[in-house]
């Protein structure tokens, strides 16, 4: 059994096996996150999505930068749901963050899609609890792509910030697929490209005809990395976010609303195990399943009819 | 409540009706799939996935040509994760495909992400046993892209198509995301290009690396829509699978444990609703949450504990 009081004083080689744990499924999983989880609630998790290419890791490094500035440990999660990838390996653009990896207060983990995507969005979440408990105070989640799975993942995330580009022609696509109502940051990066401002015009036009509920209204912000433009303007953004949901109450109900599903989430799971687990032993279940193939009951009565089952015993 | 009885006579705004009281999980959904289901088991599901841009819908087109030169029934359901666009909504390129409207046997359907992907991979599972009740031989279900959301949806298919495309480099990428393991025929469109035999050289050498466990290696095919080369091999490449699977019991067997699978889905679907339902009321639930976000039990343990409150009443 890994130990939780090594991960705690910050040994990297603990965080490390522990993530592991968590994304090969290991027997152990539940029993450290148990044990992980009374050392956790302290880090601010960020999320940066957008389109392969927009220069997502070009900013986190700039970010991880701003946080080490501040003398503050900095965790980063490079999700890839299209790639099956074991944590730990390190991807094309990883490199560019390596120099970074020689900084005991930034320590970096790439985890790729196994499984299920509802398993690498909970692998994710899992492991961010993983590097909060060992001391980040704040956790970069940066997601590859738009679709639904990073949807999912960036619901973790207490600010997330949406990266476009100029020319890409993406950004209504982007907008279409549901980034609008998880994005409290709208980032143009590439400004040096020129077109910037095209953009950033086309966003704001969105954010008119959709206001939030919660009475925050994301600013849309143009950076370059090559010419170092806009990224002190980001990080003060992200704070701006980060005090105004911590002062207005919205991260504590959000937090609570995420660990309620959280729960939830672990009860499907557990209950899904144990129904496989089932179906396979008892000759009731096979039977009705029988009755399923044979079309004479349909998969949602015959659903109804195990839950029935299951309430009984 | 929509009439099964005009489904199943071919009724096609009957069928278009129910396809989107799926998509919004509408109240009628479970009372609705369960008077279709005596009526299906009948229809053969073919999935078409890969990469935009790869041609898929023009071979879609050229295989409803092939469904109808023997005179039977096509539905097509062209997913798209990325996109919210809902149902009956007409895709760009599905208007190449409108050639085909005015023909009565074949039924033509886009569906667009909406909710989580897991709703996505099930409204299209339940809009595919509409289309076979409504007495299509064969269901197309075209998905964009390669992501886990597509090997999702392709899990439902009896046969699954992979389109490369020469010169997209992708032929990579689509290995690594584990379409490998669903292929049952490979297509190197767009072979007009040129370049396609080494595409085809390297899916080879893929296979002969990892065979397949249930006695079928995938034949890699190389079409042209342009050149009109390469269609009568596919869809015999497809008939033989078909052919394959159902002699050797193969089909019977995919078919049964993918409707246990459906059957465990439904039953945690409905769960999940449940356990929801009750944190909302059940004040045990309440205190438990709470413990949750003050960090005192983490979600796991909780999980349990929910668990063992459901199974004992």
């Amino acid at each position: 059994m890994l130990d939780v009081n090594k991960l705690i004083t910050g040994d990297r080689r603990t965080a490390a096996k522990m993530i592991t744990v968590i994304e090969n499924e290991a027997p152990e999983k539940q029993a450290l996150m148990a044990q992980i989880y009374p050392h956790t609630g302290r880090a601010y998790v960020l999320g940066i999505t957008g389109s392969p290419g927009a220069g997502k890791s070009s900013l986190v490094d700039e970010i991880i930068k701003k946080i080490r500035g501040e003398d503050l440990k900095a965790g980063i999660i490079a999700v890839d749901p299209t790639s099956p990838i074991s944590g730990g390996a390190l991807l094309g653009d990883r490199i560019r963050m390596q120099e970074h990896t020689l900084d005991r207060g930034v320590f970096i983990r790439s985890m790729g899609a196994r499984g299920c995507l509802g398993g690498l969005a909970r692998a994710t979440k899992d492991a961010v609890k993983v590097l909060d408990a060992f001391g980040c105070d704040m956790v970069l989640v940066e997601t590859v792509g738009v679709g639904q799975s990073e949807l999912d993942i960036m619901h973790y995330a207490d600010t997330t910030v949406v990266v476009l580009t100029p020319g890409s022609g993406d950004h209504i696509q982007i907008i279409k697929a549901g980034i609008m109502e998880i994005a409290d940051l709208f980032v143009i990066n590439k400004a040096d490209l020129g077109g910037a401002r095209r953009i950033a015009n086309d966003v704001e036009a969105m954010l008119d005809m959709s206001p939030r509920s919660n009475g925050w209204r994301p600013p849309v912000l143009t950076t370059s990395t090559i010419e170092v433009s806009g990224l002190d303007e980001l990080w003060a953004g992200i704070k701006a976010h980060r005090d105004y949901i911590r002062s207005s109450g919205v991260l504590e109900e959000a937090t609570r609303e995420r660990l309620k599903l959280e729960v939830v989430e672990a009860v499907e799971q557990e209950l899904f195990n144990l129904i496989l687990e089932r179906t396979k032993s008892d000759r009731q279940m096979g039977s009705l399943l029988d009755e399923v193939v044979r079309r004479k009951v349909d998969p949602y009565t015959a659903a109804r009819r195990i839950l029935d089952m299951f309430m009984q015993n």
